[in-house]
């Protein structure tokens, strides 16, 4: 245990490991033995096993918040495997990513400009690393290194920027009245977060009270564009501009995820009625 | 970031949120840019979705515990309309309240006492405030400041104390061996708590050992007033004051909520057997 | 509120009370109340209700990670019955254990090894004591007192160290190829943690790469022994050794509680194919 001069950076926590799990105790108890001072987050736990490219986005946004912390984030279903390195980054922001190279840390990455990275070291960062929980192992020692001042470099050998695996996260297609994008993923209250944005949804033309569908695999939905849950009726399904600027499918105190039978990864179109739809025309 | 030099406040966190969830995450993270040694206290994330009069009493709970701290409550189904405004209060506890006032504060504002109050202006407060998540724009940003000693007053207008909005909690009904009243929530364990007290026992003459049945819409069930969960043979249901000294119907390891097939706002008739049922009196 | 002077010891908190539940939010509200700068962490939550031995499995792990601290705990099904004394334990390597005396403690104190122990009494520790609550009342102020410098034998009167609840957690059954042990528990992934060890897979000569069956109460199912999740395909299962050392059954991307249907304390035979099970001789 160090002592507690200088203050410690902040360490956020991002992971699938489930809330109050046993896996995220670990993680902060590998900190505060680190250094009982150490300020921590848990910025989400509650990530479906292995979805990485929604986790991406959620440690982005935590990362917009607190530009100059840690950022540890653990969503690693190739853990003990070669499929992925261990890696350490510093952002231009100021602050640092640690966690696996499969995708989960490059959203932030291009949001906040990467200055260095390196591949994390066992022997450099920590004591004997297990085969299956790198988390508490050897990102949660590396993050907490970084906290109290250990330089990046410390932590293993450089790595060249532009090798950290990008997500293949893709774009929104758009036309008149029409926009089409993958579902990322629900937060608690079944809302359904789609891959497109403010920007998207204007050159779509869509409006705030346009009556829209949507439609996913499992089936088609009447909605209408609101700009908050309580534009639409208890029960009626909605689409707004979430809290990030991302295009999220509502129900106003229900669980669009639930109606929608939604799955991460599956398209979602969502189309101005009277496009294409002879009954949504009428409806309209 | 405001320097580390007075201590602050303790904030205590209440909301629907869900567990591990991003938005809980959102609402560390503005705290913690604000002042990193802010103690956070996460009270309740698990209270149904919209589910504000359970949140209220939660929350008196929780500022009983701590009567000085910064009290953040977001249980907000109608964030971004114009139906309820956001709000600061002060205790005369010496402890503060915020949240939207839509009934949420209001059992803690009884029981605390209140001796001012603001709306939250957000130009005042914080910068750019989104329509659908209030809680990291405004509400965290207020908490944050009211923890390092920001006065209420700069947080806002003040509002008349009678203004807040009260939460409609009905009485219990109560008779001679009868006790009526609504159910308020569960908690983990799938106790389900109803809106009743120990002097509403006392008059309805209900005691330990008592046989009773607790009917709710699903069914009625027969039940043993007890002191505590292992009075009661495992899966035999009970009926007992809980730790707040509120009537609570529980299975002992087991989910009275679930057997029950209960609701909150549903009600409960908790019975001395032998009241106008022919085959709960047979059963004694 | 003691001043903060002294540096106070971090106090863990390992409970059934399920995340983000009023009932955790109690614990921590309990001890910052005591004093705000005390580091807390939340070990672990989401152990099924009751769930004694494998609750005092994650304690221990807590406690090999934070071997001075105060580590709280409660899974107390028969809270409030003279079924088990509420206790506070100091261990040889310098923390204490505080919870009920019900087999919770004894893993940790068997790793760790005890130097004395107290019988809380709710007089000289904290105020007025529910029936139901002992988490809130007893042992939070408890650990609270000890994280902050009180003597052990200040929180109520000493008891003999062989008087301490003792698990019965049974020895694993090993012989040439067969590997018989019980069900701890599951984590949030779904990984089934097995009562067998390092040393049990060695002794019954298992080896990654074999071909096993695990059997159930609820059927047999092929398994492969590897290193980690991503030495098997996507669905598949496998047996590997966990990263506490212990016996852990897995589905890569799955949930093996979930396929295998089961319980806490079931028995769970592991097999080289070949032994005794012609099916799995033809599929070598």
């Amino acid at each position: 245990m160090s002592p507690p001069d200088a203050p410690a950076r902040v360490v956020t926590l991002t992971t699938d490991f489930g809330p109050g799990s046993e896996h995220v105790g670990a993680l902060h108890a590998v900190i505060v033995a680190h250094r009982p001072d150490i300020a921590r987050v848990d910025f989400a736990h509650d990530i479906a096993p292995g979805e990485v490219r929604w986790a991406a986005l959620q440690l982005a946004r935590c990362v917009s918040l607190l530009p100059d912390a840690v950022h540890l984030a653990v969503v690693d279903p190739g853990v003990g495997s070669d499929a992925r390195r261990p890696v350490a980054v510093r952002l231009r922001s100021g602050g640092y990513l640690v966690g696996p190279d499969n995708g989960l840390l490059e959203v932030a990455v291009d949001e906040a400009g990467l200055s260095a990275a390196v591949q994390l070291d066992p022997a450099a960062v920590a004591g004997p690393v297990s085969a299956t929980f790198h988390g508490r192992d050897l990102f949660a020692p590396a993050a907490a290194r970084l906290a109290v001042g250990a330089a990046l470099e410390s932590l293993g050998p450089a790595v060249p920027a532009h090798s950290i695996t990008r997500p293949r996260v893709p774009d929104a297609v758009v036309g008149e009245g029409i926009l089409a994008a993958e579902l990322a993923g629900r937060d608690a209250y079944g809302n359904a977060s789609v891959l497109a944005g403010i920007r998207d949804v204007a050159r779509a033309g869509l409006a705030e009270g346009d009556h829209v569908s949507v439609e996913v695999p499992a089936g088609r939905h009447p909605a209408r564009m609101t700009r908050t849950f309580a534009d639409a009726e208890p029960g009626e399904m909605l689409v707004h501009i979430d809290s990030h600027g991302m295009v999220a499918v509502a129900v106003n105190r229900g669980s669009a995820w639930d109606r929608l039978e939604a799955h991460a990864g599956q398209l979602c179109c969502i189309t101005r009625s009277g496009f294409g739809s002879p009954d949504a025309e009428a409806r309209r």
